[in-house]
């Protein structure tokens, strides 16, 4: 018998404090993070459970936010020290980001262990933290039935080798453009996609930002343009969105053959560019699923060739 | 009565020689120009005829070459002098482009006189040629059913008034990425194509190279990404290409709804894709009717969400 409330998605990233500027704000002591943004979006359409590390500075508010998208906490830990933080600033058209710090703290000694109840959620998204706490998460999960692992140039630089070796423990890896070719040695997306897909994946999912994403398999590709928008107030956690709605529409339908992944790209897309909309989570906290609905349906339209 | 052979299509645009360089290769005295892409490219779906102007020193290999796709040259002038000729070089990635020489000679006095049978032809492509030189061509045609008109930075900078105008004649606006920032004078391509829109033409279609095209309409918004390739060998006149696709294939379907400019767009991009596999018209050369379904419905089922 299956537990109607039993965690359908787990989430393992960083949680952090971000100060971010950009060329119109700056805002302090905004909730960030993969996990936060990840475990956001995919709650509109399934149940999550994060795993994070938190310092004993976090702040109250923080804490409600994530129990008011009915995120499963039992995962976040609660260390002795401070939060992780980040500051970053965005140029003119938002599409040049400079870090301006980073502040490790609970988050560089972060092991990732899983609370009981989430060890046979069938769905695990491993966010980007080093290969060897991917594994470690790995190490503990009974057979998931779909593993998406992001990842970021620190890694591909610094742990190539146990990035490669825990890329072929998932079904799909995630990565941005230029982590693509950095990862693959390859420019020409298509010759990255191969390289890649040799590693053991049956998906690689590359994202470029404003100009969409696409999915590579061994037979083909899908090709997503992004939702355009009008105004965007602060692109941070987007690809992380994204992830998160992707995650939470495939678990929400259950099962994963190309279509439905097809679909889920959607809705990451979608829940991603409500996101941008404003700072941090503020616009996701205010979303209903209706929104989404709306905006995807009008999103199928712009794609459509008649 | 509609004379079958009556031309469907007039391209006015330059003819040009050009001297390529790419990370791999250097070729000479290529057959190019933004007419010659385009009126190649629009031959495998309807009937056109070229307006442009060529030197005596034109090959005559490349005179053949147009009568090979069975384009009509009646609006082809020779003059005396030499034929406009164009020299580039592409970088390593093939993204960036730098021009080594541009001659105009005949093309330096160019006028676009069509000849009778051009008059009526319902479809017409105004392509990248000075903005008192497009009106001219306005001025001697009996209400085309649509109109393109495309257009470049140097007349934007150099004669943005005359533009306006012209704009404010046509039907469909094309230009890329940066021109529409520099033409309306805003970055994000959604306010762009307000302000685009407000010049007079229903459609604004922006391209964006390997990131696709949009089309903008009062109304909403179409997106298409660009078929994907594994190598490009020469990616001169793939906008041309883009257009002369676009516009054959609106002119084959001899309707010019939403849905036509949708599947005449994914045309456009089909066309163009075969044309940057090979330096010239030489892939164009060889394409068939056939290469070119296949690949549309290989596409469009990359494009679907199910």
């Amino acid at each position: 018998m299956k537990d109607k409330d039993a965690i359908q998605l787990v989430v393992v990233g960083s949680t952090a404090i971000d100060n971010i500027e950009t060329p119109w704000a700056k805002r302090k002591n905004l909730l960030g993070g993969s996990a936060s943004y990840a475990c956001a979006a995919a709650s509109f359409f399934t149940t999550v459970g994060m795993v994070g590390v938190v310092g004993e500075d976090f702040p109250k508010e923080h804490m409600e936010l994530y129990r008011h998208f009915g995120i499963d906490l039992e995962g976040l830990q609660i260390k002795p020290g401070r939060t992780f933080r980040w500051a970053g600033a965005y140029e003119e058209n938002m599409d040049q980001r400079r870090t301006i710090l980073t502040e490790l703290n609970v988050f560089a000694t972060f092991r990732p262990d899983l609370p009981e109840p989430y060890r046979a959620a069938p769905f695990l998204f491993l966010g980007n933290i080093s290969p060897a706490l991917q594994a470690h998460v790995l190490d503990q999960v009974q057979t998931p039935k779909f593993i998406v692992l992001d990842t970021m140039d620190l890694w591909i630089t610094t742990e190539v080798e146990a990035l490669r070796k825990v890329i072929g423990r998932v079904h799909l890896l995630t990565l941005n453009e230029s982590e693509a070719r950095h990862l693959s040695g390859k420019h020409s997306l298509i010759k990255a996609s191969k390289r890649l897909l040799e590693l053991g994946p049956k998906y690689v999912l590359i994202k470029k930002g404003e100009h969409g994403s696409v999915l590579f398999t061994r037979e083909g590709m899908f090709l997503m343009p992004a939702y355009p928008l009008e105004d965007v107030q602060d692109p941070t956690g987007a690809g992380d969105a994204f992830a998160g709605g992707f995650m939470g529409a495939l678990a929400a339908g259950g099962y994963v053959g190309e279509d439905a992944i097809r679909r889920a790209m959607l809705y990451g897309s979608i829940v991603a560019s409500f996101g941008v909309e404003a700072f941090s989570l503020e616009r996701l906290g205010m979303l209903s699923r209706e929104e989404i609905e709306a905006r995807a349906s009008l999103f199928r339209n712009m794609c459509q060739v008649r």
